[in-house]
């Protein structure tokens, strides 16, 4: 690649993804224009358009020491797409601004990274629609994905809206990714962790079916379940008691409170849908959603089996 | 700033950005979850959905020496409207992607960019609706922005459907922005080139203008006259034969030609149409386009002034 130009690259990533979604695009457009067009009709009649940006950065959100350039890539599509699936509604595309540091080889990189992308865009069902190459001294991947209700069912669930008195309920234990890192940094990494840590998946049927079920809010572990649970407390005026945290196989308790990029989804929900929830999931063979606690109406109370939980997770430190 | 958290940078911004945008969000969402959500109804029905991400890295695109953090966040977020621009569609909002630089005082850096993203997104009538902040060795602001066709007229409009015939026009002279950052790097700005340079601005209602009045394609001019003109006639599968390049005042031809991100509009039009399209440019205030050439059948024909045409421009380096 040595000596190519940004145009160039450009379209190997194009031919690249346009195997994979060409298809899908007016063929006016189809990755080679500056702005893509999905549809019409993208939004059916009504319904919201939702929208999120999530980034991974490498030595800050990816070790390329333990992971590949794809594990880099599938991690910041997966992070965008967890962000739709903590409000139920379902992915229309994805557009990626990919900074790469210069020099030879390094149009392999964008490639690479590239093809983690279109790995975890076709896992999820979200096309890549457009993209922006530009040459930085670090790897930065930060992904755009948007959504919307495709169902006459609820809108998308916000984190703000949790009562008193809902159940708390987890989508599967947490600490797997947390676990991953720690195995292969050791090198010895378990298949479960390491396959968790580099190839974490959005829970996008589970949140979806949540929405429809009525959850009142909804969020994804996504820097620590300890945290995010603060956030939808903080957001909803409330506080919280869990009796249980599940910890996933090889995870220690640590992990599974603080570790983060588990994308579990953390659901409040009213006692009287707990029951048909449990069943909607299992009926489309989702692991059943495990009850932790419930919401407090003191949000000054946010504990673990009766102790303070403090704010355990992963937060870029800025300033 | 010193010693603060991610959730509180991003408390921060939220506050800066809500002042302007918080009005127009379901207030569940604003700004506060992860995904944002606009409408229903975002997109009126059977009209299409256009997004376009456009990425600010430090060194590469902006040079701190002579810009300052918010010129950088405006740069970022122009550029991404310039793309919509470049289709003739009208602005929903964006999603805005900052890597900043660890350590003291980049809370603060954050903020200033967020500002100058702010102040374009105003300029622009271009709500920002979410974000996502991370520690990186080098500031980046990757900015997605969506958008749609609020009329009955045509459709988003290609770079790719140049005819043999058409009129080559240009919405106003080039050069102005790297006229301006030469001035700028020699101590000696000019107001002209250092506001052009510094705060470029997307041509939004020439763009929606132009797709209204049934041009056939269209590029903004963002790394260059000569590269995205031949860029069109690539995408196109024609050539083009320019008589004239109109300068900005205080650029060198050299400038207008290969400067870039002047954002200015190059429209391919069927010649019964261009008279028509200048009186409605004038009537609606704006800059009465310049016709500078017309498109060719034979791909191999570049010229100008009759002399072949090199792609002069800016393509960032990669590999």
């Amino acid at each position: 690649m040595s000596g190519s130009c940004e145009d160039d690259v450009v379209e190997l990533i194009r031919e690249a993804l346009g195997a994979r979604f060409g298809a899908g695009s007016p063929d006016a457009f189809a990755l080679r224009d500056d702005a893509a067009v999905l549809g019409p009709p993208a939004v059916p009649a009504g319904a919201p358009l939702v929208a999120s940006v999530d980034s991974v950065v490498e030595g800050v959100h990816v070790d390329l020491s333990v992971c590949t350039p794809g594990d880099a890539g599938w991690k910041a599509l997966m992070g965008a797409l967890s962000d739709l699936a903590a409000v139920g509604v379902s992915p229309l595309g994805a557009l990626v601004a990919l900074c790469v540091p210069g020099g030879a080889g390094e149009g392999t990189l964008a490639l690479a990274v590239t093809g983690g992308v279109a790995e975890a865009a076709a896992a999820g069902g979200c096309p890549v629609v457009g993209g922006d190459v530009s040459e930085a001294s670090q790897l930065v991947v930060a992904v755009t994905v948007f959504g919307t209700v495709r169902d006459d069912g609820p809108g998308p669930v916000p984190r703000s809206r949790a009562q008193a008195g809902d159940v708390v309920l987890l989508s599967g234990p947490c600490g797997a990714s947390a676990a991953g890192l720690r195995e292969l940094r050791a090198g010895a990494p378990g298949a479960d962790g390491a396959g968790a840590h580099r190839r974490p998946v959005a829970r996008l049927r589970e949140g979806e079916l949540a929405r429809r079920a009525g959850v009142h809010a909804m969020i994804d572990v996504s820097d620590g379940l300890a945290l995010d649970l603060h956030r939808l407390a903080d957001a909803s005026g409330v506080g919280f008691e869990l009796d249980d945290v599940p910890v996933a196989p090889g995870a220690t308790p640590e992990e599974a409170l603080g570790g983060g990029e588990d994308y579990e989804l953390v659901l409040a929900a009213g006692p009287g849908i707990v029951d048909a929830l449990c069943i909607d999931f299992e009926a489309a063979g989702l692991r059943r959603p495990q009850r932790i606690g419930v919401i407090s109406a003191d949000p000054s109370r946010r504990v673990l089996r009766g102790k303070p939980l403090g704010r355990a997770g992963w937060q870029h430190r800025i300033g």
